[in-house]
């Protein structure tokens, strides 16, 4: 059994870590913690855990996190970059949900976040955790920084396409669509349901911290400098991603038969028949990205959709998946729940 | 492995059903029936199962039902009754989740349901599948007629009251409200997105079909007829049923006690601590009623809040349970998922 | 023109008093304070009154208010009673929104509000805003206390059936749904649309603020203490409540025709036809009360089903209905905006 | 008062046309047709207009349409081609909502809507009803043709780009979102609330009605023609289109500038200071659009961000808008109500 801890799991992504783990056949869960809860149960504050999950918060100065085989930090941006580094030298491998290592480039990691970088030495030593692209050093790493929800959806769309060489990659445009629960449990009012309901919005258009890292994965699988308008956008719904991504064609191929060959023996990627339209509800609660890809009335412009459930394949899956390739477990594991639609 | 049969799965409760038996590990899914989309993949239909329900809807005419140890019938009122008795006199056991052999009372069922009953001998040897009430003769049972959504979150919150006698049974008072999925997916004007979000209504108020199964039940468990005045609301969520019960004391009892007694031994119905609010969302997607008791300001009226899924416990998942008894199965066999939570 | 101010316009019953004054023939919009906004325009937070509202936001210390010749309070509870009396007593008529002025008993209302009473004097003089019930009083009144959005809807929905002493007065059963406007724009987590989207709840069973004023209403209709029995419900709609509402008849009588004789000459309440369920979004935005009364089977229970937009009639329209009234308008001015639907 | 007919008023732009005739102080509801209601009070279909029209549903063979000044279509498509051409002759001047006279080329119209067009020769004489656009020539119609919802937003968002020849006109996309009440009051099952809630998805990604629209009126403005990607998104809210644009810089200008002269003297546009986000709640119910233009990161891609009401600016408000125009009134007349927020 894998002894596991939580640093912070009230949010959203906490959670849903709960969820999956409490029903991960190779997992003890050892100890979650909580500044502000100490001492509530889990199953407290989330019912829907209730007689499931017999853990308390515990006080982040008491926990004995050190004593685990991995500890996944479910917290704010700045957290894990202060604590990591602790339970790293204890042995204990880290997975981060949040944004701290998920940069290589400390300056702009800097500029986009607006704090300095606690520990700019690990940056260096984190394994980006996108499986599809780096399943290998994931079998190896001590931190994996787990990607954003966003970059996750972003990046599987156009992968196949960057890789090949086939479309401009300068002028790429990515126009996702999240749902609210992306946006945290914090209570701030732009999320409240008499704001966020009914409502449809654009936000962060001058740049949102998600770019950077996109461009950054892009960057890699392109081999060069990647161009990219980035819009996300605030739907009233709670899980999913819909990004609808836009590239001009430089080349000519058989496109789907590139995302049918890219994602053949990927278990959590599934490319749809040519003419679909994946819905986020066909991978609700399940660590699965579908992805579409068309070519409207055959001119040069490929549309690629692909969606994820934000919290899962977009956050706590993704996680959990790359817990399963550090530990050698059989990637599936704990992860193969159907999506629950409608 | 149990054989099982489906007929009719191209509705809410047929693809729930699909969603909990291919993930089943005591299950073999043999055949699933549907008139309209015969020769269509289960998965083109509902892109969340694919690639893990590769069947294909038959014709009825030509599926082999009697070759499966089970067939579910998810199908429209008055469809088992026709259909069922063939399969039964076959050796096949059968659970209907439509209302065709709920009502014990032939003439009280064809008032409801409009249409005469097609094999009123089955209906007494049929029996009714809640658990919770009549689990030794569901273990025997050839023909379960599962329960309706409404009468599960109402029985299972009146009962511990109702067994005890410490209410008045004239006068009970259940305020149910659900969400549109217990409508069906049906393409009816009514439950269009557009007229049933951001809205709220009462319907049936003159009466509807559960009242009189919600009434055999409550009889049954005060052994003589109750007095109910039921009043259904839709309300707009996908899944989930609230009934708001009133009762009005007519014996002192430590109310709490009764339930958590009277549901001890049950795994799927979780009785609150004194004071919650359960929420549907802490059924959501899962096999479980959470019940709390009230008694405001120490007055002589308990309300009792009973939640559930109203296509799992008030469908699907009850359909399930119903049959592990019937097969010996340990009864969380392929149940124990956790709620899905935000 | 009647200039008008409001004190504490950033929640929702202020932006919905704005949408109707800004388009009140007879009113001048003189003065909005905010001490978190002050200098912000009102039309920057709030983008649907661009071009149409001009004001900005002043702070409450400084804004001219007793030149106002009436000024309505869209604040937190406890706001009215510390600023009020300054402004009648400078001659200013006062409509408070909130509930300080509402509860007749001052012991009470400092029980279920939790403070002391800074004003208690004014308690006796003010008048509660039901016009339906009030409207002679309203005319000279020098500060209204506008009923709060549950009362509303419950007291419009009983009121014929307790003023004709037909029903039992104490086994009163009123089962309210509320929209999520009803809680304020407070950023508070249990609202945000990751919590209450997909989600249906009862909350305070135990004991809700509405209550003692629902009681003293009735019992005042009734001429007798009430027995009423009272429970709130969170839904996942942005606007409306619909209260379903539970009575034991004692005394037979025409119920449709009392409803519809009672309400004959009232604009803004309207008696469906027998057998009707009114929906939410058919008041939508709207200052109209829809009613139905039903008697079940035809058994000794009716059923009333009330519904209003909280908003609207349940808070600033009634404000406006009752400053027409105290200024001798016509009632309907700048009221008589059809609802939105879908 | 002008005599007003509609043909066709039970589907959602009907009812939204019913709501702002009623209310608009020189108009006369003459008439109203349905073949499926003929018989049926209006306000006994939408109770939201009880009180307030009393009209009744006519059969179109009996309705005396010809009486009217104009008349509405507010039919499914290939409705108003077969129908108008009597009216016209009878000197009635016909607004039609739908798409029959959108298109010049009547080869590409009969290959988009697939069905033979019943009177071409109408359709030159048909003004596309933009008002920003083409108002001198609505003044005079005696058809107008009033454009689709998607093409009004993107049309307005794009037009001061295009007109000023400062983006490539070859390779613009349009990424549109739109509330559901866009696909109509049809029973169909994929916008059942249960499919279309909680859910996101694009949709005729291979080819929309709208594209061929959307692109006859850029080339208009560009005096060329132009090369646009155009995905619609099914989004889950009721009322509201957001577009979201792009297009390449090809020649420096100050943007926000441009927008602001091109509608500094519409009524209905509403151009929003620099970084801003429109969100659709600031014009729900409300005949305006409000747009943003940035430009991120300084780079060479615009994105405009353009939002409508589907229902108003984007069908029944823009045809009251073109009725005042073709009558001589005051523009704004019936149109000014503030949006409804939240």
């Amino acid at each position: 059994m894998i002894k596991v801890g939580i640093v912070g799991g009230t949010g959203y992504t906490g959670v849903e870590l709960l969820r999956l783990l409490a029903q991960h056949p190779d997992v003890e869960l050892y100890a979650i913690t909580s500044r502000g809860e100490a001492g509530t149960g889990v199953a407290e504050m989330f019912p829907s855990l209730r007689g499931r999950v017999g853990l308390k918060f515990e006080d982040p100065a008491k926990a004995n996190l050190a004593a685990c085989d991995v500890v996944f930090f479910a917290t704010p941006n700045g957290v894990a970059m202060q604590q990591a580094p602790a339970l790293l030298d204890a042995g204990v491998r880290v997975i981060d949900l949040a944004a701290d290592f998920r940069i290589s480039d400390v300056a702009e990691w800097e500029k986009w976040y607006g704090m300095q970088h606690a520990c700019p030495d690990w940056i260096g030593r984190a394994v980006y955790g996108l499986p599809e692209v780096n399943r290998a050093a994931i079998r190896d790493a001590r931190l994996v920084a787990n990607p954003g929800c966003y970059p996750t959806a972003v990046q599987l769309g156009f992968m196949p396409l960057i890789e090949a060489g086939v479309v401009d990659p300068v002028h790429l445009v990515a126009d996702a669509k999240s749902g609210v629960s992306g946006a945290g449990r914090k209570a701030e009012t732009h999320i409240l349901f008499s704001e966020a309901s009914d409502n449809f919005k654009a936000y962060g258009v001058a740049g949102h911290r998600h770019l950077p890292e996109i461009r950054q994965g892009l960057a890699r699988m392109a081999g060069q400098p990647v161009g990219l308008t980035f819009v996300p956008h605030l739907t009233p719904l709670i899980r999913g991603i819909h990004a609808t991504l836009y590239a001009r064609i430089t080349k000519e191929a058989d496109f789907q038969s590139l995302f049918a060959l890219r994602y053949a023996n990927e278990a959590f990627v599934d490319v749809l028949p040519p003419g679909s339209h994946p819905e986020t509800r066909s991978v609700r609660s399940a660590n699965v990205c579908r992805i579409a890809v068309h070519r409207p009335q055959g001119g040069d412009m490929l549309v690629v959709l692909s969606v994820i459930d934000n919290l899962v394949k977009g956050a706590a899956g993704q996680a959990v998946q790359n817990m399963n390739i550090m530990f050698g477990i059989e990637e599936k594991t704990g992860l193969w729940q159907l999506p629950v639609l409608p």
